[in-house]
């Protein structure tokens, strides 16, 4: 993932009421690799308790830009999407939450983008609305709708991430050869051995087998055991093999 | 959306040391539709600040159930996922955070879900890990990596939304009973009777017991048997046992 993809990702809180929810916002956007936020018109700024639920992201407070207004806090950025519970009368264009974190971080190296949020209590103001090129909706129980500034943030930031790590390179290798899926050679031989033991416990009837072994075989295909396991699970097999034979146990079948 | 996807998933916070962090839990719950909160052990429950914080969400609150162990709080349901921001050493099966919600909601209908929280600074146990089927971790910042509690819940919460929204239809349901993926309660018996058994076949050492249980519940969890699979299962361990009583292999372990 390139973090300069977050680092062009502007947060702006507009009128906040609770310095609390600052404090949770900057440790919210510090959690997912965010760091640069404006904060418009602030109630209370800096506050003890915003530094409180901060929690370790005071840097992120400390280098906030507080200013007087919304034109001044997104002034350099190319998108600027706005947040909303409510719907409004008349309809802003509106981007799905998963399309709008992408388009930010599309657009982070080509000039910035913003994501704006509006009082605890109001909201966005329509004049504010007029500033955002697009806006965007967390989906939420219509019977109680109203996110924590703070949670809205977070769950913003989380889809910021989402997009800017969906750009990633290969998957990586496996370090432990044992960690390796086993082959399906190596459950082949696994098969072979379960089967001739549930033959000497007399589970399996191999005049009338009916569909025991296709079971086990979907069931073990399905986990899709690694190497250590499947010999975990041969070692089993081999325990109890050696029990039938020194305890008396019904004869190996002929090979 | 079917809002009764979302009925089906539990929360359930182990261990929770801030009552507050209960209550934010709670709002982010209402806010994305959830109500089954459970509460492992919490050090202060029910408190004026949970109340505080829930801000609307009492009846989460009130409803919430209090128990002593993780087990009894997962009893009845047929997928369990922990969430974790640590990198273990063992590494348990994971599922990325998108693909453990849908999983979720899934399986919502056809026997439940939880999604599990661990404590504030030190997470889920090993031992609580391994009665999960799989884990998720948050995407995040490596350098800042500890979400607030109700920041992750809310995290979740939202993509268990999402998922539930996406769904279209109704869930395919089991025409066989048997079919339905085993509940946690009887894939727990299930590892009693193996454990006994690998005792009694001299393959556990009790007193070195090592990581044996542990990598052989991943597998099945990983594997989230039905029924039916479980029956097999649990026959073969019975038929084995059966041949040590007859045979006079070593005695049973004392109940």
């Amino acid at each position: 993932m390139n973090p300069d993809l977050l680092q062009g990702v502007h947060i702006v809180l507009v009128g906040t009421t609770h310095p609390g929810n600052i404090g949770a916002t900057a440790r919210a956007m510090k959690n997912m690799g965010l760091s640069r936020l404006w904060l418009v018109q602030p109630r209370h700024f800096p506050h003890a308790e915003a530094s409180v639920r901060a929690s370790g992201a005071d840097d992120i407070l400390s280098a906030a830009t507080v200013c007087p207004s919304l034109d001044e806090a997104i002034r350099d950025c190319a998108l600027v999407l706005g947040t909303s519970a409510r719907t409004r009368s008349i309809a802003w264009p509106e981007l799905g939450i998963r399309e709008g974190a992408r388009r930010c971080v599309d657009q982070a190296p080509r000039g910035g983008a913003a994501l704006v949020f509006g009082r605890e209590k109001a909201g966005l103001s329509n004049d504010e609305l007029d500033r955002c090129h697009f806006l965007t909706r967390i989906p939420c129980n219509p019977d109680f709708s109203s996110l924590n500034l703070a949670a809205s943030v977070q769950v913003l930031s989380y889809e910021l991430r989402m997009a800017a790590e969906a750009d990633v390179g290969p998957a990586p290798a496996f370090e432990d050869p044992d960690d390796r899926p086993a082959s399906a050679g190596e459950l082949g031989h696994f098969y072979t051995h379960l089967q001739n033991l549930l033959i000497r416990l007399e589970f399996l009837d191999p005049r009338n087998p009916r569909h025991l072994m296709r079971r086990l075989r979907r069931l073990y295909n399905r986990v899709h055991p690694s190497r250590r396991e499947l010999n975990i699970l041969r070692g089993i097999l081999t325990a109890c093999g050696r029990h039938l034979d020194t305890t008396g146990g019904p004869p190996r079948p002929a090979p």
